[in-house]
């Protein structure tokens, strides 16, 4: 049997200016010596774990289910916060247990779900205020080298999460709100997950389950409405239909797209829709059928 | 014989923050588990496509012809711009059909050049905004992984280009334009390719045939000078003389150089000519022999 | 006995918008194939030395040993700077002869020290504006790949550093001074390194020795002092104590603590001590213990 090639992600809010994601690497590569490493992203802003999960829910399921996805955001470190590694069907998730797996969980079957308390699993000195160096890189690549999960710490089963995202279906109209906004100011929001059908959208709650997490994520019937009949209100603004693509704007009008993470998004052409609308996270959304 | 590790360089204009870039290369490492990936930039302006195709033209020559350049600067992502792939002797090209290969194109025989159509080496399910991830990457993938180039797609032979930058040789004076400024405000003109002959400089066309692609590339006698005695006038000023090095000149004293990629550079010592002299793309140049 | 992949470090100021760091890249992995390659960072200040110097140090620790650093920040070239190559037994590095391995030399041991002389190990064509493509990333890539140290060039004695960050231990205080701030505004000083035991902090000198290398970095008797009643006298302000963790602060509360690096830092909860304090590297911080 082909072994995988050991692959690990990183999603910081360490930015590049400074040696912190270097010397992270550094870590994983002594212990995981074989490890690809692919940087999701370190331009989360800082401590921002909304941010950070959204980010890495766009970006998991397009890696292979042996990848250990490392994500430090961690505005706890020092304190009581657990250090803890999550093990799904989809991949294999550490850092702290601060809701930066929201999304994760709300999507995937828990096969395990751990402390990180296995001292010969972490640095030989653990600091107060570097985990993702001296605890969260070297559970990774352990991991990543083929360490057995069990063996990094106790079983655990109440991971902190944050609430998902409004999602409010009703018979003639969706409410949502906004997640955030990417580099070129298009507007990402909480209505999805969207999927084209014709001329017409599907629409399936993409956050669901923070409470009971055994439930099926699958609605019996799911939502269907027309696309270019649908309008979109934000900021007090209407936006009539829902288009296939940015083309189909003229420049510098504001239209309603589907994301690449299937979310309802708003854009303006060739221009920054967070700007023109002024719109913020947590921002009201409503999608009229 | 050696098998070459399969490498893939990317360059796009998606920036560092959101997890667009490494959502291609989980996809990616999905299909070549071995592929090595190069990240070239991915801070190219928004959508400018010209600015990426000079970054491509800094960069590809020196990596190993059987690397796979991957370029998403598209905007004309979901329209009826086609998805491509080039193969020259310097290496692999994939992305849209757009203009971002001009500079490939006036610089390399085109070996194959195809529309990127079998859905096989596609997503399975395309969208209409990412098609880097669902398009491109997976293409680029499957080349490096050993697919045959035929496979991907029926041949073209148009591939779009842009006007190649103002370059015109004279007896006694050179006129060129601003191509870009870089990081550090040094700005790099379309007064290229130089090459140093002891005091004495060597120009020959470095973009060339946009038109006639068939044509030999050199010129039967190239346009030499001497350096020192050369003056470059740009933004109304006249600059005395092509240096060898940034130390030639004083602190904040503007100076013509050769950049690393043999064009004619302005540049300040300590300092941004791009700022000082206030240049932008388009600019005119001339140098008076 | 199973043989290293070739492990190479990048540390430049040349950012991440042009193309230079992939043709390095390029470069390294034409020569070296098998090399994994890790930026530390490309965001080091225009030219910064120092700053490059603290942040290799900050990094190279956590390093296997058969790496090679690659460090190009570079104000002299073209000029007469040597360009050379260190190895230690903590790590190999490759840059200019400027004083970016002041920090290395003033800790570990040199086991060879050469100036990059061989043009068998430069590009055939070295330019007067890029030797991080031309010099440098060819010899860090024919030492991971396994070229002899000694062939790259001959041995030199005489390495460029700059004067060490002022620490001095009195009986009752230790003065220094600022050295930089990270990306969360975090200031590091050159009071270190300091390792706690139990409520009681030790410090012994991070940085010594600027001018006789032989002698032993470790002092005989290390300062120690009660955490809690220690003073930092930083901008004209006191803080009391220094703390294991920014969350014993209160939000917008300025605190000492001990950086991942081992140094004293001084950081305000959820904001930026360099802004708020107007902290600049050189400034002075006493602690009176």
């Amino acid at each position: 049997m082909k072994q995988h090639n050991p692959l690990i992600t990183l999603t910081t809010d360490f930015g590049l200016a400074d040696g912190y994601v270097g010397t992270m690497k550094g870590i994983i590569l002594g212990i995981a010596p074989d490890a690809r490493l692919v940087d999701i992203t370190h331009q989360i802003a800082a401590q921002d774990v909304r941010q950070a999960a959204f980010v890495l829910y766009s970006a998991y399921p397009f890696f292979p289910p042996h990848t250990v996805h490392l994500v430090v955001v961690d505005p706890g470190v020092g304190s009581a916060r657990r250090p803890v590694a999550l093990r799904t069907p989809a991949g294999t998730f550490v850092g702290p247990d601060n809701g930066v797996f929201t999304y994760v969980l709300a999507h995937e079957p828990v096969e395990a779900l751990v402390e990180l308390a296995d001292p010969r699993y972490r640095l030989s000195e653990v600091s107060r205020t570097f985990h993702g160096r001296d605890v969260f890189a070297p559970a990774a690549a352990h991991l990543a080298a083929g360490v057995l999960f069990a063996a990094l710490g106790p079983s655990i089963s109440d991971p902190v999460t944050f609430p998902l995202p409004r999602l409010e279906i009703g018979s003639g109209a969706v409410a949502g709100e906004v997640l955030l906004a990417d580099r070129f100011g298009n507007v990402v929001t909480s209505v999805g997950r969207l999927v084209w059908d014709g001329a017409e959208l599907v629409l399936e709650p993409a956050f669901q389950d923070a409470g009971g997490r055994k439930q099926d994520a699958r609605r019996a019937a799911p939502t269907r409405f027309r696309a270019n009949e649908a309008v979109v209100v934000v900021a007090g603004q209407e936006i009539v239909g829902v288009r296939h693509t940015y083309a189909e704007a003229e420049p510098g009008e504001a239209l309603a797209l589907v994301s690449s993470e299937g979310h309802l998004e708003i854009a303006v052409r060739e221009g920054s829709a967070a700007q023109r609308l002024g719109l913020r996270p947590g921002d009201a959304v409503e999608v009229r059928l």
